[in-house]
């Protein structure tokens, strides 16, 4: 793929949430490690009234409170500010569009735009741009979720962004894909020999995805409670860590080949009946509980009133193509767990015969677990003798074969994941953002789900918050022998 | 199997280097863990004359100086006094032997016998063990190497311990087979799913066993001279590690079953015809150096004379069998090395495809590595990302997955190989010990090696004390594209 930097960088919704806590702090850390083109600007944009000095100190606010303490360098920070400028723009008044084109100027030198906004507007932001020539072939968008609510919002929002840009200047955000142990499931898979061959139906048995905060509804409220777990964790970075987990070998690391993959992926997913929900989703909802120690209050009190909307959700998943036939992926997500963990666990099948059953030697299954947050590591866990004088056996243990990328790449600093996705985008490479076949076959296996619950009057469960969820969850994966992997 | 625990040792040797060093703490060491039958009398042979009383002091003395500081118990070490006893015999005068039966009394009880003595005793030693009705099927026996020095001597001792006792009597001691790292292997390679499907030609490069000394020729010079580091290490340890990787999985780990594909693997060695070994085989003999920052001497020097004795020894071998068509498996021994190291370093093919070429991330192929000595550990070398935001590439880097056997099994007490192996000898299990068929297929596979040798004229090259051996060594691996293991 040939890269194409761009020269200016035009950032809406600047003085939101988002920008202040990732995308400024991300950009400035770009800058300061001189990964950002020379000569590149950055033109925040929002309705709020500012001038240039205005967001130069708005923006050196909010790097003063969330930069890390070893990224802040007064110097660094001095000629990042430099690059930023300002231009007020509400996106549902077209009139005010021009003066945005004016600001800018010539963007014949490439312009990426960083469209981060409420679905109602992104049809208004498009075609504000689209008039005052902010969508010509130099222009490409980066595109912030949600996009949609179900698939045929999601396909509304994806024909009005394509009638100005097509879907190779178009970078749909998964801020999952920035992370650096996601990449890394790729180098593992298809950069050692030895996983390969086990990694299919003969030689793994289930693999299981999970994504548990601990944090209730926080500031969200009007947001989540229209969404719920399945829109705003599945139906995008479950599927697309399990898509990294499931896919075919791609012939290269680019935004075509890999993209390809993880679509037929996406695509092989078993679309369930609404009568086959019932048996393979669990939802749920939490109640009052103790997370770290402290009494916490129930959804419905945080919200103020009673709610049908799931805080959890636990799916048995499958995915019908050669390598996974009957392979299970358990998904599972939820707000107010036990604890905070984002984690795929690999559970690899039983040797076909133990040698050492008849001298008391237990086996485990081997298990490769790749855990993204809160701490970033590989741990594959393999069974060795126990040293030892047994009079009349062998002992085996389950020994961690451990790879901590905070250990073993001390030097090199933790990055915040819009960084990656950041730089990608004013580069121009869309390896790691969503095309949109992948986005629409992710709702197509969400919105079954969901008709499911409609179908069947499915009500999310009650779980106490600090728990793993209601139980039926657990005898999700326990009817098929498996234990959610929850050390 | 049936283990059948004796209630008496005989220890001939008693009085030897073997025993003070590394027998008596063993025992010792098991009598404290309470690993030892009740009972069991050890009773200790040589042809000094002592007492009882005598023998109890020389062996409180060999424990004074060779038992580890943590290991030390007065309680513990009066007791195992206790246990001990003393008979003189000259085991090349029958007429000693009498005593000896008389010492020990009844032995329908069970007893094992501990033979360390020179290759040119033993005959008369088993004669001896006969008449006096010491080699009854109550009655075990453990033999000591060297078990002559080639494969018809190896078999004139075989018939002669066997004319008294049958196989299943008969204890043949390797004592790298009692070190917990190589008993590790066959846990590792069965106990668990990912390796086994690539372990074979298909999915392994090559095979690397080294086992590398510092030291020289120490007080072993009468011995050393006619053996050489063929017969001394790779005819016993290099061939019994060789066989532990290369075997088929036994269906039981058990005296029979995994005995059995040992010795399918040794019939497996392709026999070199003597035209075929100076390709093969490279054979160095130490001379002037530096070993840890200190001049040392050549072997010569050391011995007082010219020698045409091998001091290093390195083999090409090849597996005729299915599962390791195509496979080099690189065998090296020598003293005077850069480092002090056994070690087997398994490499693993390269992935068929690197996805990341494009992008400049290089791949190595991957490697086990099982250390021996002087540290136990396990470590799988991985590909991994390197977390970063190169411009335009992926970098990934190998990175160890590490299982410290001494870090992991903190609480256990690292034990001499020799504790397994007495225990195992006590109790009547003979998976650890070589059987006659193995011994002999192990020769045959080294007497065609020496008979090239002769043919030849093949005399050891020079290599300076503190090396990797003769430069021919790393020919010898390089021709074929693969460099020895050496960091």
């Amino acid at each position: 793929m040939q890269r194409k930097p761009v020269g200016k960088l035009l950032l809406f919704g600047a003085t939101g949430d988002l920008a202040q806590r990732m995308l400024l702090p991300s950009l400035y850390g770009l800058h300061a490690d001189g990964l950002l083109p020379e000569g590149l600007t950055i033109t925040g944009s929002a309705r709020t009234d500012m001038d240039d000095a205005g967001y130069r100190e708005f923006a050196k606010k909010a790097l003063d409170e969330f930069l890390t303490e070893d990224r802040r360098d007064e110097g660094a920070l001095a000629s990042f500010l430099d690059r930023l400028f300002y231009q007020s723009v509400d996106l549902s008044n077209p009139d005010t569009f021009p003066a945005l084109a004016e600001k800018l100027g010539d963007v014949s030198g490439g312009l990426a735009i960083y469209l981060s906004t409420a679905p109602s507007l992104f049809e208004a932001a498009i075609t504000g741009l689209e008039q005052v020539g902010l969508a010509g072939e130099t222009v490409r968008i980066g595109l912030e979720k949600p996009l949609g609510y179900d698939l045929a919002s999601s396909q509304e929002i994806n024909d009005a962004v394509a009638v100005a840009f097509p879907e190779d200047r178009t970078y749909r955000i998964d801020h999952y894909l920035g992370k650096e142990t996601v990449q890394n499931i790729l180098a593992l898979r298809f950069g050692n020999s030895f996983f390969e061959p086990v990694w299919n139906a003969r030689g793994i048995d289930n693999v299981q995805i999970t994504i548990a905060e601990t944090v209730g509804l926080e500031e969200r409220a009007g947001y989540y409670e229209t969404a719920g777990a399945m829109r705003d964790m599945v139906q995008n970075h479950i599927l697309q860590l399990l898509a990294l987990v499931a896919m075919e070998p791609p012939a290269k690391f680019d935004g075509n080949d890999v993209r390809d993959e993880k679509s037929k992926v996406f695509r092989s997913l078993r679309i369930m009946k609404p009568e086959e929900v019932p048996q393979n989703v669990v939802t749920g909802q939490y109640g009052d509980g103790a997370v770290k120690g402290e009494f916490v209050k129930s959804y419905a009190d945080e919200l103020g009133k009673p709610s049908s909307t799931e805080t959890f959700v636990a799916i048995k998943a499958h995915i019908d193509n050669w390598r996974w036939q009957g392979v299970p992926f358990y998904l599972r997500t939820g707000k107010r767990m036990a604890t905070r963990r984002s984690e795929i666990a690999i559970q690899f099948k039983a040797v076909p015969h133990s040698m050492f059953a008849g001298r008391g030697g237990l086996l485990q299954p081997n298990m490769l677990i790749i855990r993204l947050q809160p701490e970033e590591y590989v741990q594959l866990l393999v069974m060795a003798k126990e040293p030892g004088l047994d009079r009349d056996g062998v002992r085996l243990r389950e020994v961690p074969l451990n790879l901590s990328m905070d250990a073993e790449f001390a030097g090199s600093r933790r990055r915040i994941a819009y960084e990656r996705l950041l730089l990608d985008l004013i580069e121009g490479d869309q390896t790691l953002f969503v095309r949109r076949d992948e986005v629409e076959a992710q709702w197509r296996f969400i919105d079954a789900i969901r008709a499911g619950w409609v179908a069947n009057d499915q009500k999310p469960k009650h779980y106490p918050s600090g728990s793993w969820g209601p139980s039926a969850a657990i005898g999700l994966t326990e009817r098929g022998g498996v234990t959610w992997q929850d050390d």
